[in-house]
């Protein structure tokens, strides 16, 4: 069993859930715990890579299971579904975090949470709390994850809380949000070596409703003319998997992080459903829904009503 | 249902519940929350009537249920079963504790929970983090709280976080939580107005084991001599008992919670039971258990590995 009190994110780990295991662990040190090592959960995405990389930090140790009895800390997750391997079993001693809640602790810990955009912005607090000084590096780290988890402060998840420590963060880091912010999301949304077909199939699901068979693919992206420059190639993409998979029609959504707007190539025998879905006109297959990034809340419903209402498209 | 957001700690609420609950809605109103309003969620105690007649503050209302949807606070507690009336219905905006934990929010919330003696020790660090002040009253309630909880720093849960803020409370409220928290858990313990049957149900329970029949019964106290100045009372109430419940034998114990020490009286055919299971003389029907404070874990399995070794007594 690991000696050191480990601290780390959820799985899958973003931007916050790494650089907050980081971030915490410097502050327990400051405060005279130096036993403590921040770990990753699973692999770092792009994104966050972008960031360690500017810093010139390594990856923290991957651990994907703890042992029995195994101290930790959580950081920017609660659930134990959301945790690491055999969580269950580890002692928690603390958690900062900014989600929604289902914990037990058969014993007093240290709790820390707050309605805010991102966990950095809880640890900002803290540091400012205890007198931590939050040097350039730390500053860094606490403003990548802000601009991460709020989409350079323009989600409606942003709080005011955020903005705040964001002013400050700028002035040590040296960093502007909206210009760092938006290289290192686009960083994380890179998909130059990614080929089309695995594009579209990055977060591709299939719908069998209304008597019609269809996709519904979407990818992030801070750089929208990138991904329409080869459309040609996506087309050819998407058409292949229509006929294997004889389908209706395919909506491929290539949502822009950055201004909150999805793109879309509509495909298909039953492709004019989205013009009725979102009364707007479809231009070489292409059309540009404003203020849609959610497929579940924002593109599946109006789809599903337009079928609704005729069927027999 | 009432507009304000409702504050309010455990159900048979003790001074920390109480005093929490007008600290945080002072807190809350500082830092520009006006729509606040500290309960009570059951009777106050004896204790905490001493801390607000003190200070010349009127009991907080009575709330003994909240309606569907109501906002709420907790302070002094988490779990739902140590809550308000249909909790489960309300909505949790922030906890404020040092407990164990078993709590669900399927939205985002403030919490805020330390292992530390006393809720009112983490209210202080939240005064001082937001720069509030913490005027003469708001320290004497903290003070109070925590000389409660910790039994004036005796008890083993005390920490240095709640020394620390006892330190400057003493300060701001000019009091020494030597004196006034003795006086103030000496009238929490008040039995005066008790007849001595009435002391020793307080808290009295029935064991039926090693085919004896038993009672201990525990009441605390800040003054032991009050109580055994009245010793024979005590012991013909006793005596009643063991005849009309055919017991065995009878212990009562005073704790003291000021010393950490337990005088009982112990009566009946078996009481000699009493000598062999704490490896003490017994005079005159009484003894001091030092630093016996607990029945389950301090004063029931001796008693039981007595009667075990020797069951025909």
């Amino acid at each position: 069993m690991e000696n050191k009190v480990l601290i780390f994110g959820h799985k899958s780990p973003d931007t916050d859930s790494v650089t907050s295991a980081i971030v915490m662990e410097n502050l327990e040190r400051k405060l005279g715990n130096e036993n403590v090592k921040a770990v990753r959960t699973g692999e770092i995405n792009k994104e966050t890579k972008y960031v360690l990389n500017f810093l010139g930090l390594e990856e923290p140790e991957l651990v994907e299971t703890v042992e029995d009895g195994q101290e930790v800390i959580l950081v920017d997750h609660n659930e134990a579904t959301q945790s690491i391997g055999n969580i269950e079993n580890a002692k928690v001693l603390k958690v900062v975090d900014h989600h929604s809640m289902n914990f037990i602790a058969p014993y007093q810990i240290y709790y820390r949470a707050e309605p805010v955009g991102c966990t950095q912005t809880v640890l900002y607090k803290m540091y400012k709390e205890n007198d931590v000084e939050i040097d350039k590096n730390i500053a860094t780290l606490m403003l990548s994850a802000i601009a991460s988890d709020t989409l350079v402060l323009k989600s409606p998840t942003t709080t005011e809380a955020d903005k705040k420590a964001v002013q400050e963060l700028e002035k040590i880091s040296g960093l502007d949000i909206s210009t760092f912010g938006v290289d290192m999301l686009k960083a994380g949304t890179d998909i130059s070596d990614f080929t089309p077909e695995q594009v579209i199939n990055i977060d591709s699901k299939l719908f069998e409703q209304s008597n019609k068979r269809f996709r519904i693919a979407q990818v992030n992206t801070a750089d929208l003319d990138s991904i329409f420059k080869n459309q040609a190639y996506f087309e050819q993409a998407i058409n292949e998997d229509i006929e294997k998979e004889n389908l209706d029609f395919y909506v491929f959504a290539a949502t822009d992080i950055i201004n909150s707007n999805s793109k879309i190539i509509s495909l298909g025998n039953d492709a004019p459903v989205v013009e009725k879905a979102f009364g707007i006109p479809v231009d070489n297959h292409t059309a540009m829904l404003e203020n849609v990034v959610s497929r579940k809340k924002q593109m599946l419903p109006p789809i599903l009503n337009a079928l609704n209402g005729d069927v027999n498209l």
